[in-house]
């Protein structure tokens, strides 16, 4: 715990407090760091049976625009870890479709919350625009004395990062990794791979170019043409990349980019200009003209089956031995569909790993919290230690 | 605080200790008087970060007939605020449409509940029966001892009154006005105003004559011939006038109504007659009958869209700045709607107001529940601000 | 509450430490007794408004993939005593349905999950099988370090038994009669009675008669013919009588079931063999042969409609004086039904033991929790009774 203490101790987190997160490329790298200290801090003290509860009560609002399993459950687990309850705004149940505003819904939903977790990751240039209005809401109505506090956004997913689930993959690299200091010049192949489905967000792989460029990595993005990501991200990542003393290359080749790579993160996506056009077409409610894009899109996928992460390619990592990672749910060849991103075998072996991944999302989501909510984080992590209060009685 | 203390051990509120809260004009002023004041020594309390969970577990159950963003998260807001957990009867999920008692199912799920929370506003002659009926049910299951506790019903809306809304309300104007000593003689102008869509609740205008005009003020209720309300509710209002020393009157006019008023509340409903009407088609399952219904309101409600809240209105109040009143979301004209009840300008000039306004229904939610749950409010008040447990570590 | 502890401290638990409740007669005497003197000792802490409350944070997680109001109800209100916030998985809300296995979804809803409550029932081979499945990933999942809990499982119902409804069932006979040792000799009938809906599970009856012969008790079990049980729990019901000193016997005539017994538990059911067909078409998604089953099955009970619990059939019961159970909602005669399986004049007088007969469920449920979560539930029962720390403020 000690460690965690001194090290939050050297980083500059302060104006973190009363923030909001939306991209990981709108933070400092100290508040990045933060972030992961605090996560692996609130993991040892539950680990040791140590209550985290700092909220005596209070709210975490959630609002998915789209499905979410694993998403809903860190949320609500990173709430009820700090003591809050979770309130589902469900737009089905509410008047929301009656033409209310988002000034107006973020603030009479906000009257006693102190998160607001959104996932609004279906439409290019929605998603994101959408949390900046509910945050300059609720910012707002915090001013003009409606909220007596103002509740930090956590971007649960948007259509340009997808910072939860980018900064869990980042922590789980530093610890299989024995620390973040280990990272600089470890080769990342962030690449696309075929699923008989389409349409999947590009929040992912935009997430993880746009962070781990920061981490002083070798970042290789790989698509078949046509697979282009958000170009505005591709620079973010250059752009990081020269700061950090890493590099980002764009190649089309899955086998190029698993070469001697040290992690590899093979993840099916839609290319960004069908997701734009996809958009249009929901704006013009042109039903026909979206599942002719559908059609469109599934054929082109086809052409792609190649690009499959298999015990072949894998071979070719570093040492043969490259980290596999996935956000979760794969596309497993012959156990969730007949021909897929990862070869069964490969995502077996790597099955506790991705699991472990998978693990950080709800410490990463309390992290954020914790650093936006309380202004002496480094004094309170000391006193939940100190105190020792039992999560559990025994 | 202590101002809310020495005003609360001067109201006389022993009878609300195990009631329950159908309708305002079921309770004595002293009452009314008592739940503003807890309402307000709780927000106190929360603004000084000082908690009010009274409750270290139990359930506040909802049950909601009808859609809901704002009573949702009211009701969510004022259970969390007080330590009970929401767990919602989601009728949809449940085996009550097979033909299971009202009186089963109220007990069923009360055994671990504090507080029911119910809406049930769609039709005439049910909602409130329908309340009853539940609360009959578990004051018998807490007699013969099947429920250990009997939980304490709030009306969230019935098709008589929305007491949590009308409370709310008269809160809001209270501290406008300055305390509720200020509020005699002010005159309050409740009217109909033009709406696109149709069939909206009389509750909420109902909820207004029927409380307002206890506060000695005086109440226009104003719309155009055919836009009733239920008798019923008029003959309260005339009663309570006669009582307080206020006034109630019925006009067809807006612009009379406007006619220097200090507050306005303009607002679309659908006529008494009408959702008589509307009950007995959904009785007969005639749903011809009840689209034809439907066509004919809307051709009604376009014969009167010059009610609406104009600036022009505006200006014929008091000093042209009557306090604007809305219970959310408003139609507004060329915003949510081309044409609605007010225009955009006076709306967008009242917004904080508004916010403000719909920000004291939790903590009157939370009120009705502390007055009907503990013997002695009082001295709780007073040992919650003497212990002074932190909501929010620091 | 001297007496539920000296009980406990007589009784073999300590195996139930990290265990899970699956199917009661997977469990011994001892096991079944502990459960029973925990849910007496939990609801008397209650009834004296102390705080059972051993969890400060944690989830309870439930699935349910059937409909349900009061088991649904009766798992929240458990976590609730027990200091756990409940995360409902709405299959529907999440993306299960593409693909992904039983063991991801497991171990991905379950890091910071101290329970997970289940609800399987409609299908035959399926329910505890699924069970099973989840209990052997978060184990998995546990040992790899990717869960710093193991989840124990609590068996809503599944296609074999409905522990959490039997073991109420038992305590509500146990306390009925004045205590365990005077069940012995009594006679249960376990009977089919006529109900107009189809497909109800078969789970309560089985739960009933693999319960009840464990305890002494002369248990027949009573249907049509063609209206078979599970062979298996018929054959763990002959042993658990051998092994019990009391006795199983299966009749064709409600008659000789009701005929002087103690205890009367009439219920519809569908037959075991129907069910297993209706298994194989859902199987094959052959709706027109779902259809024709139905049709089938709806004949076939309709030839039995004078399997109904009258007033005539009671006054053969001891004394005329049977207790009357059901596990809700029960199809009564010109209430819920045209005809059913119960007369109206039995079930309102049986209505106030059959509430309470429920009210056991949340304490049953907390109990399984309490025994498999810690180590040494007596100390700990002694050291909520002493610190008697309320649970509402008074």
């Amino acid at each position: 715990m000690q460690k965690y203490i001194d090290k939050l101790k050297s980083l500059d987190h302060k104006n973190m407090y009363e923030g909001d997160f939306f991209l990981t490329w709108e933070k400092t790298k100290d508040e990045l760091e933060s972030i992961w200290t605090v996560a692996d801090a609130l993991r040892d003290l539950r680990e040791r049976n140590i209550s985290t509860k700092v909220f005596d009560s209070g709210l975490g609002i959630s609002i998915f625009r789209d499905n979410s399993t694993r998403t809903r459950f860190s949320f609500a687990s990173a709430c009820n870890l700090l003591g809050l309850a979770v309130q589902d705004l469900d737009e089905g149940k509410s008047q929301i479709a009656h033409g209310e505003t988002v000034r107006e819904t973020a603030n009479m939903v906000s009257f006693m919350a102190d998160v607001i977790g959104i996932r609004d990751d279906m439409y290019i240039g929605k998603g994101n625009a959408y949390m900046h209005e509910v945050v300059d809401s609720v910012t707002q109505g915090h001013k003009d004395g409606v909220l007596e506090q103002k509740p930090t956004l956590v971007n649960l997913q948007c259509d340009i990062d997808h910072p939860t689930q980018s900064m869990a993959d980042a922590l789980h690299i530093i610890n299989e990794m024995g620390g973040i200091e280990n990272l600089k010049g470890k080769k990342v192949a962030m690449t696309w791979a075929y699923s008989p489905s389409y349409g999947k967000p590009l929040s992912v792989p935009q997430g993880i170019v746009g962070l781990m460029t920061r981490l002083g990595m070798d970042v290789v993005l790989a698509h078949p043409e046509g697979y282009e990501i958000m170009p505005e991200v591709e620079e973010v990542a250059k752009k990081n990349a020269a700061e950090s003393g890493g590099s980002f290359t764009r190649v089309n080749s899955m086998a190029e980019a698993f070469k001697d790579a040290d992690i590899v993160y093979p993840k099916s996506w839609a290319p960004f200009a069908a997701m734009e056009k996809r958009t249009d077409l929901y704006g013009n409610n042109d039903f026909d003209g979206i599942k002719a894009l559908e059609q469109e899109l599934l054929a082109q996928n086809a052409k792609h089956k190649d690009w499959a992460c298999t015990e072949e390619l894998m071979k070719t990592t570093k040492d043969g031995k490259a980290l596999y990672m996935h956000c979760l749910p794969a596309d497993i060849t012959g156990v969730s569909c007949k021909e897929g991103e990862v070869d069964a075998s490969v995502f077996d072996r790597y099955r506790d790993p991705l699991y472990k991944e998978a693990s950080y999302k709800p410490y990463v989501i309390a992290a954020m919290i914790f650093l936006a909510k309380f202004k002496n984080p480094v004094a309170l992590l000391e006193q939940l230690n100190q105190d020792a209060k039992a999560r559990q009685m025994k």
